[in-house]
């Protein structure tokens, strides 16, 4: 007699990207660009996806605005990380200790240069410098909490 | 012969703070709201101090604003961070171990709740859902990159 047998497993995506650039500075560099430009990619087609079953009508030309969104997004966010983490990781060869203190200096030139390299308001620039600085301060904290 | 001698010393201020409240959970909370408050009062003291000296007067109106808007970032932020802290933790309970779908899971429950108790638009709810997901994924990687 046959039987029949259903399995099923639901297993979460694994984010694991590796690539050697042959430097520590690029290897991290790159890893953030990738990783956090997925996160970004991924958040912006969620939040498309949501306006289209909302709507309940699929086009060709939503899907593509929305890998051309999703592009654009995953790589301004990549690139943001990428500064961040290759700042922080200079911090730390530079400081030799590895604290909030990296955490915030690295988020404030990132905040600078970012700022600095789309806008050419100078009060921009300094509150994106300040902002950087305690959005870093604050993901390091809250690492250390859990 | 007297001798004038001048010693210095520059250290960065320590942000230590630990109030038993006897449970876990309640601990991480406090600990999350008065960390990322006082990252977020200090972020808003520093904006008002560069447009305090730009503007190069300082009136006892200004310094009193200044303190109202710290107080009132830091309280925000810190709920924020508080509610997110909790809510990791609690995932981190439920689930058994600690990992980025727990951030996720977390960011996106505190971007669901905190938005819903500020705002009626169920879109703008769902948005924010998303990105406080997002960002706290996001939060996590850069974690482990350095």
């Amino acid at each position: 007699m046959p039987r029949s047998r259903f399995a099923a497993s639901l297993s979460t995506p694994k984010v694991e990207v590796a690539i050697d650039m042959g430097h520590p500075l690029l290897n991290v560099t790159v890893d953030g660009f990738l990783k956090i430009g997925t996160v970004a990619a991924t958040r912006s087609a969620a939040e498309d996806v949501y306006h289209i079953v909302k709507k309940g009508s699929l086009s060709r030309h939503n899907v593509e605005q929305t890998l051309k969104k999703m592009c654009k997004e995953g790589a301004y966010w990549g690139t943001v990380a990428g500064v961040y983490v290759g700042m922080e990781y200079g911090m730390q060869r530079i400081r030799g200790t590895r604290d909030w203190k990296n955490a915030m200096i690295g988020g404030a030139l990132t905040g600078a240069l970012v700022s600095a390299a789309s806008s050419n308001n100078k009060d921009k620039v300094v509150m994106d410098t300040i902002t950087g600085g305690a959005i870093a301060t604050a993901a390091e904290f809250l690492n250390y909490l859990i």
